[in-house]
């Protein structure tokens, strides 16, 4: 079960663009018309830029800087009357996240804004040390969520400084999934650098005890049953049907064959390692499960859950009929192009899934407590075990996680005294069982689209939208001119 | 000019407590009752024990811990209906603060409150490294003020876990001078941890281009011109009568002698480091200028600058005859016991300063830019030189200062969408130059006590105290109270 570290890395395919780095200075924009892989119709331009940060904002004896990547788009830049949106990067490169958050190109005219895309570092091209930084904890050692969120301060003031007319524009911080808790967090720990965050899909409670570790499978298993007769069930049978055809030579050969696996299952641990890679796609499935066809993890069709569910309605079927089904199930996540000659169980979401960083992330702050029973959902059952968790943390990387560091630093439940944070969930979303669903005061307010899945809202407007999505990014337009309005109000007060 | 690091040094005299260690676990209070060093008739009792903190809350390779020491009293404590008051340690020993800030004490049983006063980290007995701690960059890494306001968190939520009854109590911060700082910047970061600050004297605008560098020595001056005639004058025509005389041999061996200093000055360094030696002299009369008779950094008389300004009416004298007159104001500050036989260039406060630490704090975040004309002020002039402020602290230290930070992370002017903080200010304290003295919002309050010197407020009730410091304590309560029930009301409701 590697839900805590794989399911984050939103990696994309590189887009070539035009790199015209000019340091310390700010870049001219020069368009450079790429076709939004999601609507061809749509063009965007940005250009990229690389920003010279600290490695260590906390302390003083590393002093060494990084390029840190950004990509600056100002079409529709009003200076003077608009805003700067600014994406706060999170475990992958930041050409994904530009392409993958089309709220904000298709906002920008409307705000009159500034769309600033900024890489998390450690991610994309924004390494501290280059080839050596996932070498040891030692270069290891600056990656951490507060690092990233002295990052962005630090390059929006520096951005309002040197963008001419920028020096008054109010920033926004945007963000999806870790980068949804990054948003929420940039506004809590620096609210003179943003006036206001929209935090989706952000499970910023999916920590310490703070919701039942039951939470997140039972999401899962809920989007399966929703999606078609006996759907869950099949998958629940799945597991015991492997077991009984792992114990002996011919069923678990049967299996690596049926299963199309790139390396034939030898042995208990590989078995394992299948189950968990089964448990994955079904994840995944659930935070990918859009109203329309679309490319975020994998290409997959509209509505992929319904789609796999076709395979899995009988649940009582002999093993080797009913694992034939969960083939052809995750036939349609792993191979929708039908170009896929065999499946690696290795990989699970893109192809430049940028793994490490995300993993050393959930050893060490990042620690996203998850179990399941079996009973009301529909998977393995696994308890928590932090210990041994941990232990595997530390053969992996030396260190160990601190669990409660996240709510020690950022709150927990108690984040009241904060302001101008957006909350938005996927009903469909498993990580919506660690968001903030519901309002706190009036301006932390929250808004949950009962079809959407992971920030549905932060993609590009599509004719397939459910009406609750298009309702979702009215509030959060309205939520975004507010803070810009109360912004203006308090600097002309001043 | 070296005020940047030794004016905050407030280490006190050693005082000798029960020292009752029991780590992790909430230490029951036994009675140790001790006098007040500053009113006799006010008996105080503590336990003092250690707590252990990471070294690095921001990083995961540097996995240790140290023992930081805190002081706790819960005489008045009433659990279920009082509240924490948490004194947010500055640079030094944290019974000293225990012992200037009377007013916690005061206050403790109309509050209910358990006291906690917290060491900062490097400072005191609370060493990181134990004797290594200050040996080079390497081991003051973890010496900031983000890094003590985590031991901060940390500590707090950890009493709440631990102290019976203490769960649902309401925290609040209370600091002085760079203790005051924090326990703004506390409640700015941490507002889940402490429901609100007094900020005493806190420079919190003291840095970058925030308030003129000339403020500082402009509010000195001030005092010295309102306490007594041609004072101030007098101090000014020092600096050119020290520099005639130096430019003899004769002359230098006379000043050496008639300020009886224990080394005689020799070169033009060490009559360089005698200028600044006595304008740290005139600083810190300015900062201690209470109205009644106390020790903080040195035993002093009631109003001390009238004292001193009594031997300063005639600045037009001779030099030698000025420089009698200099001495005689100097001896009531370094020698009011009269038991000094001779001073000593390096030490213009308690005998038991620990420098190093803000030495280092003062060469890597707390760059607080200061400058003087000798028109506007008394002082020699001389301009805010980064560079060579930056090249020292790298010879002394191996690091350079970044003067930017702290703006950027705590947030410069730009607070208002913070709440619940109450600064208080001295008129005379050359410190409220950069200090919040006007009410941001109605939660962002500032209470400025013009008859008050370095946060007054903060001592024991004295007879002798203006009005206005005591308006200035009626308010603070009134606030803190305040606070107390919004954290009623706001659990009540959940």
């Amino acid at each position: 079960m590697r839900v805590w570290w794989s399911l984050w890395g939103f990696l994309g395919v590189g887009v070539a663009v035009v790199c015209e780095a000019a340091l310390g200075s700010y870049p001219r924009l020069r368009s450079a018309s790429r076709p939004d892989p999601a609507s061809a119709s749509f063009s965007r331009s940005y250009r990229t830029c690389y920003f010279d940060q600290k490695i260590d904002h906390f302390g003083f004896a590393e002093d060494g800087k990084f390029k840190q990547r950004f990509l600056i788009a100002d079409q529709h830049w009003r200076p003077g009357d608009g805003a700067i949106l600014f994406y706060t990067g999170n475990e992958g490169d930041i050409t994904w996240f530009a392409n993958n958050t089309g709220l904000m190109w298709n906002v920008a005219e409307e705000l009159g804004a500034l769309l600033i895309f900024a890489e998390h570092r450690y991610y994309g091209e924004s390494l501290p040390f280059g080839n050596k930084s996932f070498d040891d904890a030692r270069y290891l050692n600056y990656l951490t969520s507060e690092q990233a969120l002295a990052d962005f301060a630090v390059l929006v003031r520096h951005l309002k400084k040197t963008v001419p007319g920028a020096q008054d524009t109010p920033a926004i911080a945007i963000g999806g999934s870790y980068g949804g808790m990054l948003a929420a967090w940039f506004r809590m720990k620096y609210p003179h650098v943003v006036v206001g965050a929209l935090a989706a899909s952000a499970p910023i409670w999916q920590f310490a005890d703070l919701v039942p570790c039951s939470t997140f499978y039972n999401i899962v298993t809920q989007d399966f049953r929703k999606s078609g007769n006996c759907c869950a069930d099949s998958i629940r049978n799945s597991w015991a049907a492997i077991d009984r055809l792992a114990s002996t030579a011919e069923g678990t050969r049967w299996m690596s064959c049926t299963f199309r696996l790139c390396s034939p299952l030898k042995t208990a641990q590989d078995v394992a390692n299948f189950k968990g890679w089964l448990s994955e796609t079904w994840v995944n499935l659930a935070m990918v499960d859009y109203p329309y066809q679309a490319n975020f993890l994998q290409p997959l069709p509209a509505w992929p859950i319904q789609v796999v569910c076709k395979f899995l309605q009988r649940p009582k079927l002999p093993d080797k009929a009913l694992l034939k089904n969960v083939f052809q199930a995750v036939n349609v996540y792993y191979n929708y192009s039908g170009n896929t000659s065999c499946f690696s169980l290795s990989q699970t979401a893109t192809q430049s899934l940028g793994m490490q960083g995300w993993y050393y992330q959930a050893c060490t702050e990042m620690v996203m407590p998850m179990c399941a029973d079996g009973v009301n959902d529909m998977f393995e059952p696994q308890q928590w075990d932090f210990q041994s968790y941990s232990d595997d943390c530390y053969k992996a990387w030396g260190v160990r996680p601190r669990p409660s560091w996240i709510p020690t630093s950022y709150g927990g439940r108690n984040i009241s005294s904060h302001s101008n944070i957006l909350f938005s969930n996927g009903g469909l979303d498993p990580w919506s069982g660690g968001g903030v669903t519901r309002n706190i005061t009036n301006s932390l307010v929250a808004v949950v689209i009962p079809e959407g899945a992971h920030h549905l809202d932060l993609r590009s407007n599509s004719p397939y939208d459910p009406n609750s999505v298009l309702q979702a990014r009215l509030l959060e337009v309205h939520f975004m001119k507010l803070w810009m309005k109360k912004d203006e109000e308090y600097r002309r007060r001043k």
